[in-house]
């Protein structure tokens, strides 16, 4: 990406081994992310460009001398953020703020949206799949990487369980998998907040089983209406904006929680003081989605949730820049990037 | 209080009981509260003026015909909020979101700097203590009516345990009262944040191990120095300023919690951005102290804790105007107010 709307697929020098506690992965299966659209949006134009992409699925080609865990032929899921495994954030399974972390598709760390990608920290921050996975499983199990284990991350923080009303802020493939995570945390009322037509079919598919579609003030009313008038236990914030979160904080009840994991644009919370008042939780960031791969590989593997569904159209790696467009003009909800 | 730095004494009608669920009570030791400075540095002259005072021990004097558990001669403790202790919120343990709840000491509920204060709903408000309680800890049972209950609350919301470091930012009455909550709550290291030196004296015989007196950058590097680099487990936040906000945002480590119960004098959350990129928790509001006495009084019983220490000042109802005044020039940390 080398600025605004200005993605190119370009010949670059092969990814290679460059710490000994690096791991080589041939990518097989890749994603843009809503989170993409945010330098697509706004990135100012740069000579240099950033190798974008956070997700993937791949194969292990070569590992580092000090690699223990893995070996060439692995197939593994890359979180977005990669970490150590060991370190005293990690092992409170805050696996993005890792000492030694960082994340993927950054200045620093070349991204996966291409052929092959260096992991750093390979021990820790790659995730072994087991042999023979059914090829047909690989969309869900490459939302592990960034988007489902983000919904899942949204919905702890946020409290969810059994007996708690949930909502859902924003229908973007984060929500869609909030959705998910919610009715699998034992949530039997959901509310979506969302207006595209095709997406909230979907997110009736996964569990919603409400859905709003005004903004603002008519958004909390409505909410309240479906809640006895309190406003819901639970909401997962999955937008990041301004607007959303005051709509987020809004809806929530006295001594619910709002778990926000969209990336926020803004610097400063608004309705802090509406939070401090119905002494509403705020908490969430970036999802350490490699803590959560263990516990939501059984439920993909044995089809209880599909979140690879977010996944609407698919390019090969030369119709990268097309999937951008697609996704900013919401023509598509998330795209999948598969190699021959 | 007719308007900043305007507090008066005056005769008013007699408290009395207006609805079946109230009672009267016959008040015999209050308090002024850093919350009472904020309108005594601000509030617009008004000539009606506004009857303070939202903490109160005293002795029932008169109920009405609804009201069960409580009969005249009952000492009691009366929280700063009122509540029905029966709807939805007070069954979750958030009373001060009581659907037939309110505050005293507003526009509409008169306040307990007076000989007498009608109590709404009051089988659910008042809390009667045991009879033949010494009158050497009253000061300290009356503390359960606000800053004591207000420090727990943020020790409870920032998720402070055994093994969890503190910081408590602000030495005010509820700075000191979060320290006794902490070092109750087992957290062995435990940073004031404070300036003055009467009330870090006292801080650290309430269990603060460390002392950080910078502000700002200063104050977040400092804090960072003891604690390994990496900030705080948990955060209480007693003061309510931007500035302070900023400050316990940026001392929390990632996935730590701040618990806030200073009123936000600010709209907006500032370091909010910095909340998210370290999964931060930002939890609090205004303490239900009503669900906490039950916990608490054993240990006030029992001496285990002296909070009533943070009062540093005694007057009389008709100095009442020289406590705001000793308070606001921070040459009293917190005035009690006995009756004869």
């Amino acid at each position: 990406m080398y600025g605004a709307g200005d993605v190119r697929v370009e010949t670059v020098p092969d990814a290679r081994l460059i710490e000994p506690t690096d791991a080589l992965v041939t990518v097989t299966r890749a994603a843009i992310c809503g989170s993409d659209l945010w330098p697509y949006k706004t990135m100012e134009r740069d000579e240099v460009g950033r190798r974008m992409g956070h997700e993937a699925i791949g194969v292990i080609q070569a590992v580092g001398a000090d690699v223990r865990s893995l070996k060439p032929g692995d197939v593994v899921i890359m979180p977005f953020a990669y970490s150590d495994g060991t370190c005293v954030f990690c092992q409170e399974g805050i696996h993005t703020s890792c000492i030694h972390g960082g994340f993927f598709g950054t200045v620093e760390i070349a991204g996966a949206q291409a052929e092959a990608v260096r992991v750093p920290q390979a021990d820790g921050t790659l995730f072994v799949l087991p042999i023979d996975v059914d090829e047909a499983l690989m969309p869900s199990l490459l939302t592990l990487s960034d988007v489902m284990g983000t919904g899942h991350h949204a919905a702890l923080a946020a409290h969810v369980g059994p007996g708690k009303t949930v909502a859902v802020v924003g229908d973007g493939a984060v929500g869609l998998c909030g959705v998910i995570a919610a009715r699998r945390l034992g949530s039997e009322q959901i509310i979506l907040l969302g207006r595209h037509a095709s997406r909230i079919a979907l997110a009736r598919e996964f569990g919603a089983t409400d859905v709003v579609s005004e903004r603002g003030e008519g958004a909390v009313e409505h909410v309240r209406d479906l809640t006895g008038g309190f406003g819901v236990h639970s909401v997962l914030e999955c937008v990041g904006l301004e607007q959303s979160m005051l709509t987020a904080v809004g809806i929530a009840r006295p001594g619910g929680a709002v778990g926000r994991v969209g990336v926020p644009q803004d610097v400063t919370m608004p309705a802090s003081r509406l939070a401090f008042y119905n002494n509403v939780t705020v908490s969430g960031g970036p999802a350490p989605t490699r803590a959560y791969m263990q516990d939501m590989l059984p439920d993909v593997l044995g089809g209880q949730i599909a979140p690879g569904r977010v996944f609407d159209q698919v390019v090969p790696l030369e119709k990268v820049p097309d999937g951008y467009r697609a996704m900013n003009d919401r023509n598509a909800i998330k795209v999948l990037v598969e190699f021959p």
